[in-house]
Protein backbone atom coordinates (compact mmCIF):
# COMPACT_ATOMS: atom_id res chain seq x y z
CA UNK A 1 0.00 0.00 0.00
CA UNK A 2 1.50 3.39 -0.66
CA UNK A 3 1.68 5.84 1.32
CA UNK A 4 -1.20 8.91 1.34
CA UNK A 5 -0.55 12.19 1.12
CA UNK A 6 -1.08 12.97 4.57
CA UNK A 7 1.17 10.31 5.63
CA UNK A 8 3.89 11.68 3.63
CA UNK A 9 3.35 15.30 5.18
CA UNK A 10 3.62 13.53 8.59
CA UNK A 11 6.44 11.62 7.90
CA UNK A 12 8.48 14.69 6.55
CA UNK A 13 7.32 16.60 9.72
CA UNK A 14 8.19 13.99 11.88
CA UNK A 15 12.18 14.01 10.54
CA UNK A 16 12.73 17.26 10.40
CA UNK A 17 10.85 18.20 13.82
CA UNK A 18 12.69 15.46 15.16
CA UNK A 19 16.24 17.14 13.88
CA UNK A 20 15.59 20.97 14.37
CA UNK A 21 12.63 21.32 16.81
CA UNK A 22 9.08 22.17 16.28
CA UNK A 23 9.01 26.02 16.29
CA UNK A 24 11.70 25.93 14.12
CA UNK A 25 10.46 24.10 11.62
CA UNK A 26 8.18 26.02 8.70
CA UNK A 27 4.86 23.90 6.76
CA UNK A 28 6.47 24.92 3.76
CA UNK A 29 10.19 23.12 4.43
CA UNK A 30 7.79 20.21 5.32
CA UNK A 31 5.46 20.27 2.70
CA UNK A 32 8.89 20.72 -0.20
CA UNK A 33 10.71 17.49 1.80
CA UNK A 34 7.08 15.45 0.90
CA UNK A 35 6.93 16.81 -1.83
CA UNK A 36 3.40 17.97 -1.96
CA UNK A 37 1.69 21.37 -3.62
CA UNK A 38 1.08 23.83 -0.61
CA UNK A 39 -2.21 24.00 -0.51
CA UNK A 40 -2.96 20.73 0.31
CA UNK A 41 -1.70 21.06 4.17
CA UNK A 42 -4.92 22.72 5.23
CA UNK A 43 -7.06 19.76 3.26
CA UNK A 44 -5.17 16.93 6.50
CA UNK A 45 -4.85 19.46 9.24
CA UNK A 46 -6.87 22.00 10.95
CA UNK A 47 -3.13 24.65 12.00
CA UNK A 48 0.25 23.78 12.52
CA UNK A 49 -0.47 22.59 15.93
CA UNK A 50 -2.88 20.32 14.72
CA UNK A 51 -0.08 18.74 12.69
CA UNK A 52 2.36 19.21 15.69
CA UNK A 53 -0.36 16.80 17.73
CA UNK A 54 -0.53 14.09 15.35
CA UNK A 55 3.10 13.99 14.49
CA UNK A 56 3.48 13.28 18.60
CA UNK A 57 0.39 9.93 18.00
CA UNK A 58 3.62 9.04 15.11
CA UNK A 59 6.33 8.99 17.85
CA UNK A 60 4.31 7.99 20.49
CA UNK A 61 3.68 4.40 17.75
CA UNK A 62 7.48 4.53 17.47
CA UNK A 63 7.94 4.25 20.94
CA UNK A 64 4.88 1.79 20.98
CA UNK A 65 6.33 -0.67 18.68
CA UNK A 66 9.69 -1.25 20.36
CA UNK A 67 8.14 -1.18 23.83
CA UNK A 68 6.32 -4.26 21.83
CA UNK A 69 9.04 -5.89 20.73
CA UNK A 70 11.42 -5.91 23.70
CA UNK A 71 10.08 -4.71 26.57
CA UNK A 72 7.63 -7.16 26.44
CA UNK A 73 8.96 -10.06 25.07
CA UNK A 74 8.43 -12.27 27.82
CA UNK A 75 10.82 -15.12 26.69
CA UNK A 76 13.43 -13.10 27.92
CA UNK A 77 14.15 -12.41 31.73
CA UNK A 78 12.36 -8.73 32.99
CA UNK A 79 15.51 -7.14 33.42
CA UNK A 80 17.68 -8.49 30.66
CA UNK A 81 14.70 -6.70 28.37
CA UNK A 82 15.33 -3.31 30.00
CA UNK A 83 19.20 -3.53 29.24
CA UNK A 84 17.86 -4.45 25.37
CA UNK A 85 15.70 -1.60 25.27
CA UNK A 86 18.94 0.89 26.43
CA UNK A 87 20.89 -1.16 23.75
CA UNK A 88 18.62 -0.84 20.87
CA UNK A 89 18.59 2.94 21.72
CA UNK A 90 22.37 2.90 22.18
CA UNK A 91 22.80 1.37 18.65
CA UNK A 92 19.82 3.86 17.44
CA UNK A 93 22.12 6.64 18.25
CA UNK A 94 25.38 5.55 17.06
CA UNK A 95 23.79 5.19 13.84
CA UNK A 96 22.40 8.79 13.90
CA UNK A 97 25.88 10.35 15.02
CA UNK A 98 24.32 10.92 18.47
CA UNK A 99 21.79 13.53 17.36
CA UNK A 100 18.23 13.93 17.67
CA UNK A 101 17.32 11.96 20.50
CA UNK A 102 13.96 11.19 22.08
CA UNK A 103 11.16 12.98 19.99
CA UNK A 104 9.11 13.12 22.96
CA UNK A 105 11.76 14.10 25.40
CA UNK A 106 12.70 16.63 23.08
CA UNK A 107 8.59 18.08 22.68
CA UNK A 108 8.24 18.13 26.06
CA UNK A 109 11.21 20.51 26.75
CA UNK A 110 10.29 22.38 23.94
CA UNK A 111 6.47 22.63 24.04
CA UNK A 112 5.97 21.50 28.01
CA UNK A 113 5.61 25.12 28.93
CA UNK A 114 4.40 27.04 25.55
CA UNK A 115 1.35 24.76 24.55
CA UNK A 116 -1.61 23.10 26.58
CA UNK A 117 -2.30 20.72 24.29
CA UNK A 118 1.38 19.83 23.41
CA UNK A 119 1.51 19.06 26.90
CA UNK A 120 -1.28 17.47 27.67
CA UNK A 121 -0.33 15.26 24.93
CA UNK A 122 3.44 15.09 25.66
CA UNK A 123 2.47 13.89 29.28
CA UNK A 124 0.12 11.19 28.09
CA UNK A 125 3.03 10.15 25.60
CA UNK A 126 5.63 10.13 28.59
CA UNK A 127 2.99 8.15 30.95
CA UNK A 128 2.72 5.57 28.40
CA UNK A 129 6.76 5.34 28.16
CA UNK A 130 7.05 5.04 32.27
CA UNK A 131 3.98 2.40 32.02
CA UNK A 132 5.83 0.37 29.80
CA UNK A 133 8.66 0.72 32.23
CA UNK A 134 6.43 -0.16 35.37
CA UNK A 135 5.20 -3.17 33.81
CA UNK A 136 8.66 -4.45 33.25
CA UNK A 137 10.04 -3.70 36.84
CA UNK A 138 6.55 -5.26 38.39
CA UNK A 139 7.89 -8.44 36.60
CA UNK A 140 11.22 -7.99 37.69
CA UNK A 141 10.16 -7.62 41.43
CA UNK A 142 8.08 -11.19 41.04
CA UNK A 143 11.16 -12.57 39.56
CA UNK A 144 13.17 -11.34 42.31
CA UNK A 145 15.41 -9.35 40.21
CA UNK A 146 14.79 -6.35 42.22
CA UNK A 147 14.43 -5.24 45.81
CA UNK A 148 10.68 -5.42 46.89
CA UNK A 149 11.37 -2.02 48.45
CA UNK A 150 10.89 -0.73 45.09
CA UNK A 151 7.67 1.12 43.93
CA UNK A 152 7.93 0.15 40.22
CA UNK A 153 6.06 3.42 39.04
CA UNK A 154 8.49 5.71 41.07
CA UNK A 155 11.09 3.53 39.87
CA UNK A 156 10.20 3.87 36.08
CA UNK A 157 9.80 7.72 36.64
CA UNK A 158 13.20 8.12 37.69
CA UNK A 159 14.69 5.36 35.13
CA UNK A 160 13.21 7.53 32.32
CA UNK A 161 14.08 10.70 33.60
CA UNK A 162 17.98 10.12 33.66
CA UNK A 163 17.38 8.43 29.97
CA UNK A 164 16.21 11.73 28.93
CA UNK A 165 19.14 14.26 30.89
CA UNK A 166 21.70 11.23 29.74
CA UNK A 167 20.16 12.11 25.76
CA UNK A 168 21.18 16.03 26.73
CA UNK A 169 24.17 14.93 27.41
CA UNK A 170 24.91 12.91 24.54
CA UNK A 171 23.79 15.89 22.21
CA UNK A 172 26.72 17.71 23.84
CA UNK A 173 29.68 14.96 23.94
CA UNK A 174 28.71 13.38 20.81
CA UNK A 175 29.26 9.75 22.52
CA UNK A 176 27.57 7.39 24.13
CA UNK A 177 29.17 7.70 27.47
CA UNK A 178 26.40 9.34 29.10
CA UNK A 179 23.64 6.77 28.24
CA UNK A 180 26.55 4.19 28.83
CA UNK A 181 26.88 5.91 32.44
CA UNK A 182 23.26 5.95 33.05
CA UNK A 183 23.02 2.32 32.44
CA UNK A 184 26.09 1.56 34.78
CA UNK A 185 24.04 3.62 37.60
CA UNK A 186 20.53 2.18 37.63
CA UNK A 187 21.90 -1.42 37.16
CA UNK A 188 24.32 -1.36 40.09
CA UNK A 189 22.19 1.19 42.41
CA UNK A 190 18.76 0.34 41.41
CA UNK A 191 17.73 -2.63 39.58
CA UNK A 192 19.26 -5.14 41.96
CA UNK A 193 17.89 -7.58 44.30
CA UNK B 1 25.78 51.49 38.75
CA UNK B 2 23.34 51.60 35.93
CA UNK B 3 23.10 48.44 33.26
CA UNK B 4 24.75 49.04 29.92
CA UNK B 5 22.75 49.11 26.51
CA UNK B 6 24.68 46.03 25.88
CA UNK B 7 23.42 44.49 29.34
CA UNK B 8 19.83 45.19 28.92
CA UNK B 9 20.19 43.84 25.32
CA UNK B 10 21.34 40.59 27.19
CA UNK B 11 19.07 40.49 30.27
CA UNK B 12 15.98 40.68 28.04
CA UNK B 13 17.37 37.85 25.50
CA UNK B 14 18.03 35.61 28.36
CA UNK B 15 14.65 36.19 29.86
CA UNK B 16 13.03 35.64 26.33
CA UNK B 17 14.91 32.55 25.33
CA UNK B 18 14.73 30.26 28.51
CA UNK B 19 11.31 31.21 27.91
CA UNK B 20 11.15 30.25 24.24
CA UNK B 21 13.77 29.00 23.04
CA UNK B 22 16.66 30.15 21.18
CA UNK B 23 15.14 29.70 17.73
CA UNK B 24 12.13 30.73 18.60
CA UNK B 25 13.41 33.87 19.57
CA UNK B 26 13.69 37.17 17.31
CA UNK B 27 16.17 39.98 17.77
CA UNK B 28 13.47 42.42 17.40
CA UNK B 29 11.27 41.25 19.81
CA UNK B 30 14.61 41.32 22.38
CA UNK B 31 15.73 44.79 21.30
CA UNK B 32 11.98 45.78 21.98
CA UNK B 33 11.83 44.17 25.34
CA UNK B 34 15.24 45.91 26.30
CA UNK B 35 13.50 48.95 25.07
CA UNK B 36 16.88 49.56 22.80
CA UNK B 37 16.37 50.70 18.88
CA UNK B 38 17.15 47.72 16.37
CA UNK B 39 20.09 49.35 14.63
CA UNK B 40 22.71 48.81 18.04
CA UNK B 41 22.57 45.19 18.09
CA UNK B 42 24.84 45.27 15.76
CA UNK B 43 27.18 47.64 17.56
CA UNK B 44 27.23 44.46 20.48
CA UNK B 45 26.93 41.72 18.91
CA UNK B 46 28.56 40.42 15.52
CA UNK B 47 25.46 38.49 14.94
CA UNK B 48 22.51 36.37 16.27
CA UNK B 49 24.68 33.37 17.34
CA UNK B 50 27.05 35.64 18.84
CA UNK B 51 24.64 37.05 20.98
CA UNK B 52 23.78 33.36 22.10
CA UNK B 53 26.96 32.18 23.33
CA UNK B 54 27.13 35.02 25.37
CA UNK B 55 23.31 34.58 26.44
CA UNK B 56 25.17 30.93 27.92
CA UNK B 57 28.05 33.07 29.67
CA UNK B 58 25.16 34.67 31.46
CA UNK B 59 23.55 31.50 32.27
CA UNK B 60 26.71 30.32 33.50
CA UNK B 61 27.72 33.14 35.78
CA UNK B 62 24.09 32.58 37.31
CA UNK B 63 25.25 28.96 37.95
CA UNK B 64 28.59 29.68 39.12
CA UNK B 65 27.26 32.34 41.88
CA UNK B 66 23.91 29.67 43.21
CA UNK B 67 27.18 26.99 43.49
CA UNK B 68 29.44 29.56 45.07
CA UNK B 69 26.89 30.35 47.69
CA UNK B 70 25.75 26.83 48.42
CA UNK B 71 27.61 24.22 47.07
CA UNK B 72 30.92 26.03 48.44
CA UNK B 73 29.30 26.87 51.90
CA UNK B 74 32.52 24.35 53.92
CA UNK B 75 29.93 25.78 56.98
CA UNK B 76 27.15 23.23 55.88
CA UNK B 77 28.35 19.04 55.82
CA UNK B 78 28.51 18.23 51.66
CA UNK B 79 25.34 16.08 51.29
CA UNK B 80 23.49 18.56 53.24
CA UNK B 81 24.50 21.60 50.81
CA UNK B 82 23.56 18.80 47.65
CA UNK B 83 20.20 18.72 49.06
CA UNK B 84 19.81 22.47 49.74
CA UNK B 85 21.10 23.16 46.29
CA UNK B 86 17.96 20.80 44.72
CA UNK B 87 15.70 22.64 47.43
CA UNK B 88 16.85 26.40 46.02
CA UNK B 89 15.96 24.94 42.73
CA UNK B 90 12.84 23.48 43.96
CA UNK B 91 11.67 26.14 45.11
CA UNK B 92 12.60 28.69 42.34
CA UNK B 93 11.03 25.92 40.29
CA UNK B 94 7.61 26.38 42.05
CA UNK B 95 7.84 30.51 41.80
CA UNK B 96 7.63 30.32 38.29
CA UNK B 97 4.56 27.76 38.13
CA UNK B 98 7.14 24.85 36.84
CA UNK B 99 8.33 26.77 33.95
CA UNK B 100 11.60 27.55 32.27
CA UNK B 101 13.64 24.78 33.93
CA UNK B 102 17.58 24.63 33.63
CA UNK B 103 18.90 27.21 30.63
CA UNK B 104 21.91 25.06 29.72
CA UNK B 105 19.64 21.98 29.62
CA UNK B 106 17.58 23.58 27.35
CA UNK B 107 19.75 24.60 25.14
CA UNK B 108 21.90 21.89 24.95
CA UNK B 109 18.03 19.92 23.72
CA UNK B 110 17.38 22.68 21.21
CA UNK B 111 21.13 23.44 19.67
CA UNK B 112 22.99 20.81 20.78
CA UNK B 113 22.85 18.91 17.22
CA UNK B 114 22.44 22.38 15.01
CA UNK B 115 25.75 24.33 16.26
CA UNK B 116 29.38 23.31 17.02
CA UNK B 117 29.98 26.84 18.51
CA UNK B 118 26.35 26.14 21.17
CA UNK B 119 27.68 22.31 21.34
CA UNK B 120 31.36 23.52 22.54
CA UNK B 121 30.24 26.31 24.79
CA UNK B 122 27.11 24.63 26.25
CA UNK B 123 29.56 21.55 27.31
CA UNK B 124 31.90 23.94 28.83
CA UNK B 125 29.21 24.74 30.50
CA UNK B 126 27.53 21.79 31.22
CA UNK B 127 31.09 20.16 32.46
CA UNK B 128 31.80 22.87 34.98
CA UNK B 129 28.04 21.82 36.51
CA UNK B 130 28.68 18.46 36.55
CA UNK B 131 32.44 19.83 38.49
CA UNK B 132 30.52 21.68 40.96
CA UNK B 133 29.02 18.22 42.32
CA UNK B 134 31.72 16.56 41.85
CA UNK B 135 34.18 18.37 44.51
CA UNK B 136 30.88 18.43 46.76
CA UNK B 137 30.75 14.90 45.96
CA UNK B 138 34.51 14.23 46.70
CA UNK B 139 34.60 15.94 50.16
CA UNK B 140 31.00 14.01 50.70
CA UNK B 141 33.12 10.91 50.17
CA UNK B 142 36.13 12.02 52.31
CA UNK B 143 33.88 12.40 54.89
CA UNK B 144 32.29 9.17 54.64
CA UNK B 145 28.98 10.30 53.68
CA UNK B 146 28.64 8.20 50.89
CA UNK B 147 30.47 5.25 49.69
CA UNK B 148 34.30 5.10 48.50
CA UNK B 149 33.40 2.73 46.16
CA UNK B 150 32.20 5.39 44.08
CA UNK B 151 33.23 7.83 41.42
CA UNK B 152 32.41 10.90 41.75
CA UNK B 153 32.88 12.29 38.43
CA UNK B 154 30.86 9.39 37.37
CA UNK B 155 28.09 10.36 39.88
CA UNK B 156 27.79 14.16 39.47
CA UNK B 157 27.41 13.30 35.66
CA UNK B 158 24.85 10.52 36.67
CA UNK B 159 23.14 13.39 39.19
CA UNK B 160 22.95 15.98 36.62
CA UNK B 161 21.12 14.07 33.67
CA UNK B 162 18.59 12.66 36.18
CA UNK B 163 17.59 16.55 37.29
CA UNK B 164 17.59 17.45 34.15
CA UNK B 165 15.27 14.53 32.54
CA UNK B 166 13.35 15.51 36.11
CA UNK B 167 12.98 19.00 35.01
CA UNK B 168 11.53 17.93 31.76
CA UNK B 169 8.90 15.80 33.36
CA UNK B 170 8.27 18.66 35.62
CA UNK B 171 7.45 20.78 32.09
CA UNK B 172 4.57 18.24 31.59
CA UNK B 173 3.35 17.53 35.07
CA UNK B 174 3.71 20.97 36.08
CA UNK B 175 4.20 20.02 40.02
CA UNK B 176 7.45 18.98 41.79
CA UNK B 177 6.78 15.68 42.00
CA UNK B 178 9.36 14.59 39.61
CA UNK B 179 12.07 16.43 41.38
CA UNK B 180 10.82 15.22 44.78
CA UNK B 181 11.18 12.26 43.06
CA UNK B 182 14.81 12.49 41.54
CA UNK B 183 15.87 13.61 45.30
CA UNK B 184 14.26 10.38 47.03
CA UNK B 185 16.34 8.06 44.33
CA UNK B 186 19.67 9.71 44.84
CA UNK B 187 19.47 10.13 48.08
CA UNK B 188 17.82 6.58 49.13
CA UNK B 189 20.27 4.65 46.30
CA UNK B 190 23.27 6.51 45.43
CA UNK B 191 24.25 9.49 48.15
CA UNK B 192 24.61 7.09 51.69
CA UNK B 193 27.59 5.55 53.20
Amino acid sequence: MLPTTKDRILEAGAEIIHQKGYNHTGIQEILNAANVPKGSFYNYFKNKEDFGLQIIDRFQCHFDRMAKDILEDTSIAPLKRIDRFLSASMDHFQSTDYTGGCPIGNLAQEMGDLSPAFREKLREAMDAIIGAYSRVLAEARTAGEISEQLDVNETAYFIVAGWHGAIIQMKLTKNLAPLENHRKFIFNHILKA
